[in-house]
């Protein structure tokens, strides 16, 4: 049973974290205290970030001593300790009074205590595990932010050439908006930004939308900002753009994709701004057809092959994905190649045998299309859906349409889209390129 | 309660299956059936290559009008029907009465029947699915089959240069042994072969043991193949060696971390013949500290280092590896990067949890070796580890050394060791690379 909200259990069997540092101690009198229900602590232990407020004693109102009395107190970006029922330290944090993600946890040692400093440091780390790797020529975009991955909860921020997309996804973390946007115009040497906060994030947290708000001492073409990448001239409208950007995450997934589709007929579903098909083309694809239901997005889609010269051999349907799979079947049409890159179907934990069912539909209606040996390029970026469920899912497919599916490389999101050990929910993209015999 | 022995239940509720084609139907006459229990067809129905004996009535004694009346009668490479409980086709395979994997599965489809040409199709296609993406320069070295994952379960085949590394693990297609080896001869242009059946296959498999039979009309040089990869001048030794050759399913994982190590202090625990170490010394590390408990691997290590002038920037130690990882937390040593490379920890279901406590306890050792900003690289082979459960276990040592990682690249096995989405057993190959903070 769950203890009554306001409980204060002082008997409760919790041990002292044993991993609590006590070497070094920052004055804390100020920092208001927030305790977790008893056995709710696990996660934080496990240096999880987010708490929602249905884990915190009173539902995420403060207790203690110096601490407020209620969340009424609290004011959205505020600093706070998260503490267990005995009072140890977990972790420090900004809390969102209006989000039911409750405290946002950045960190897990006291005496790296929360100020503008720690910001810089931390932004410093991101961009320098960009810098890991013996640099690859050519790659104009890349994610330098990746929220929870950087232990940034909220923040993601996005290059393209000279130009950052910032999104904020916390509304805590726009406490200090300008000092992050300050630090990141020095850490990078890009003086244009576009900060955007979407809608979803804006009704979550409590916050206002903004669609794309220019941060730059001049100005930003409304032609979009132009960068190269996998060979191509690419564009992305960071101002009115419906993400970020352009799909960073997946741009290693389309080159390595292309490698197997010269001179092949390719289906290319849910094919957005033209992400696989574009690179398919370039590498030598003899024909690209690009399914998609949104007229904005062909139309981005259509200027990008025309841009690089790929128009010969790219053309596009407007349609449903599942309709469109049926329509081609229906006619008999055969493809050499099909790639299924759908947007997110399972959003949260209840959607994701929705979201399997969908994902088995879609795959079930490309092998249809593929004859014995072409190939399937089958992706999700459902975080709620494991890799394992989606082989599995792959698996049924086969099953049922009597197909083998040799899966040949079972790919993710590029290393500037970590993923954090202490939050597996930051692993979400998969991309398997497979021969359906 | 499973089915006593040898008992026919002819009223099982098994609806008959929806799938089996009854278009074509070759002539089955002859064709011993065997017949799975009750409730047991459904891996089958899901293309699973293997009937373990325990599966079938009888526990293994074939059943029917025409089939022989038990397993002593059926002959180690007998091609057999599998049959649901009311005799519905299931697949074609071979059997192995000496083996509790009873009978490997190849054939789901009736209208392919096993014959010699059918086994000369599947290498024809295995080799063609290598040849599927476009070629890579200087990949002296590649996996030509892979057992399951290219529907040749027990059939393993890797070239090194001129040479073909050969190995039977299914004392089944021993039947077909003259002409696989001839067919791989004619596909590949390979006129030297070695041919291996490790000690493992021949107790499990009821067949002898090979640790390295030339069939080749040349002389096979008993220093060993050479070949060229990553960059490196390596030779393999198929005539003597412990695998079937070079540890080729990591060999973009050394490149791939290579790329993290320029520069840096690296220390290559269970560096058997110096796989990752090599490749990092190459790519520019300053100094590569390998550590494997056999005297023999490493002295292959140590050669190679010599072929390659990297013996100046490479220094091994022969010791157990956790007992290494002491010794030099013990002397306080720090190095920019660990690599965690050991051998499989779990051979059998059974042994997960212990080589989960086994791989936790060499990471969190490794952890106590890397300061902040470091890099750690940990692999697991044991394909009964599931990746989550990889991952699950790193998250277990950060928060136990209150570190949190960073996992830039989540790897597995490159294009050349695929996996059957119909026998999940074929993924084994977990490479993570991170970073420690």
């Amino acid at each position: 049973m769950p203890p009554a909200p306001n409980d204060r259990i002082e008997n409760d069997a919790t041990e002292p974290s044993d991993t609590s540092p006590s070497d070094e101690v920052h004055d804390r009198d100020r920092t208001p205290q927030w305790r977790v229900k008893p056995g709710r602590q696990f996660p934080f232990l496990a240096r999880h970030p987010w708490v929602h407020a249905h884990a915190l004693i009173g539902g995420g109102k403060a207790i203690g001593g110096k601490a407020p009395e209620n969340e009424t107190q609290s004011q959205c970006g505020d600093v706070v300790d998260l503490v267990d029922i005995d009072g140890n330290f977990l972790a420090q944090g900004l809390i969102n009074p209006a989000s039911r993600l409750r405290i946002r946890l950045y960190s897990f040692d006291r005496r790296h205590p929360i100020c503008d400093q720690f910001w810089r440091d931390r932004i410093d780390l991101a961009i320098a595990r960009r810098r890991l790797a013996a640099t690859e020529t050519g790659e104009e975009a890349e994610r330098l932010i990746f929220s929870e991955s950087d232990l940034l909860s909220g923040l993601i921020v996005d290059r393209y050439a000279d130009t950052l997309g910032v999104q904020f996804t916390a509304g805590a973390l726009l406490r200090y908006r300008d000092l992050i946007l300050d630090h990141l115009r020095q850490a990078t040497g890009c003086e244009k930004i576009v900060v955007r906060i979407d809608e979803r994030t804006a009704k979550f947290e409590g916050v206002s939308a903004e669609s794309g708000t220019i941060v730059s001492p001049e100005p930003i073409s409304p032609d979009g900002v132009a960068y190269r990448q996998n060979g191509l001239d690419l564009v992305v409208d960071l101002v009115s753009g419906q993400k970020t950007g352009g799909y960073l995450d997946q741009r290693k997934n389309h080159a390595a994709a292309a490698r197997y589709l010269h001179g092949k007929r390719v289906l290319d579903v849910c094919c957005y701004t033209g992400g696989f098909g574009l690179v398919a083309a370039k590498a030598g694809a003899a024909e690209v057809i690009g399914v998609d239901s949104s007229e904005h997005a062909l139309e981005a889609a259509k200027a990008a092959a025309e841009r690089n010269e790929l128009s010969g051999r790219m053309s596009f349907v407007r349609d449903d994905c599942f309709d469109a799979l049926r329509a081609f079947a229906d006619r008999g049409e055969k493809f050499d190649a099909v790639i299924l890159d759908p947007p997110r179907f399972a959003g949260s934990r209840k959607q994701v045998d929705q979201a399997l069912r969908a994902y088995r539909r879609l795959n079930t209606m490309a092998l249809d299309l593929i004859p014995s040996g072409g190939m399937l390029v089958t992706c999700s970026c459902s975080g709620r859906v494991s890799r394992a469920e989606f082989v599995a899912m792959l698996t049924d497919a086969g099953r049922k349409k009597r197909r083998d599916i040799v899966l040949l490389e079972n790919r993710g999101a590029p290393a500037d889209h970590p993923t954090s050990a202490t939050c597996p929910e930051s692993e979400y993209l998969k991309c398997v390129i497979a021969q359906v015999m």
